[in-house]
């Protein structure tokens, strides 16, 4: 078994699925959880100067998605052709979106700006993407994709309180009651059940 | 050879690194480019209400990170392991991100925020960024990942005239070498020489 390593901070957000794919995959590793001056210190040895990062065996890989894709297909988790990749990683790259979006509102430094970006969003954005994964989730029986457990079910309900923390909408599931079916599949699997019982308490 | 459309604008684009690929697979393919107006009829019918779409044997995909993945895995242009696809994929990513802060500030439809945000980026984001991906591509010695041709080069070649529209730096090549590097690499392969002899003249 390699010695793997990921090194983040004490959120869920983009790193959480990296976790839960770990501990599906039945792989030891070390969960590390940085504070903001560990942080510092940290950064300039990473990839892009971004966590997470997760090292295997001494080497530093970096962005979530990736990431989370390398473990899914490790694990059984991806598709059986080079189709239903190309499915899978669609999907993702759509919620990619849809996280980004909330991610520009959430680190806007101007408020004013993100007050105005937020109402926008909010009116024009969201409503439109959300509806949409939530018809893709139904159309696939309750899954990201592929009408089964993939690595993207992983990855939307690794980061699903990040997204509701930063579109500012704690009800999100009761709009879109299909994420929740995600989310709660992730959260049923027996391999999991020790972690999310003990995991360090998070806001998102 | 299975039924293959490719259904765009007259850009390059986030659409050209497909082109370059199927005709670096050799697979026939119908270019469609779209009018506006075309554009507004087609648009409902597209699984996420974008563009590009692919559609092989009548099955249509979308997202262009993913679909050029797919292609460069059928076309050999893949990593030769699982870890090393995380290579890829975890570069192409980041090179997605600043794809992202140039549309971020390029759609931006109030004027003065866009003025400003791309101050902001100009002197704030894109260096490091861009000096980290010069640094990458001179590391795999002028590629984008693993030393060697893989999709990622044809992503970023197919983008890159857009990512200096975006970030108003025409003169991008010459304040980061290695970036012609790749794009010159591409554009000397030999499948793709009577595309690039013709093919349709385009802003970016």
């Amino acid at each position: 078994m390699p010695k793997v390593v990921l090194t983040y901070f004490n959120f869920k957000a983009v790193g959480e699925s990296i976790r839960l794919l770990l501990l599906y995959g039945g792989q030891e590793f070390e969960d590390i959880r940085l504070t903001s001056e560990e942080w510092r210190q940290y950064k300039p040895t990473t990839p892009f100067g971004q966590a997470p990062v997760l090292e295997i065996d001494d080497k530093k890989y970096a962005q979530s998605m990736a990431i989370s894709r390398y473990l899914g297909r490790k694990y059984g988790l991806a598709g059986a052709t080079l189709e239903e990749d190309l499915e899978i990683d669609m999907i993702v790259d759509y919620i990619n979106e849809i996280r980004a979006k909330g991610f520009e509102v959430r680190y806007e430094k101007d408020e004013a700006i993100q007050t105005r970006k937020h109402a926008d969003f909010t009116q024009n954005v969201y409503p439109v993407m959300l509806n949409r994964l939530n018809d893709i989730i139904e159309k696939n029986n309750g899954y990201i994709a592929l009408g089964k457990l993939t690595w993207a079910d992983f990855l939307f309900a690794g980061m699903f309180d990040y997204l509701k923390m930063m579109m500012r909408t704690p009800d999100l599931e009761e709009k879109y009651p299909n994420f929740k079916k995600v989310v709660d599949r992730v959260h049923a699997l027996p391999q999991l059940q020790e972690y999310l019982a003990n995991a360090p308490k998070t806001t998102h």
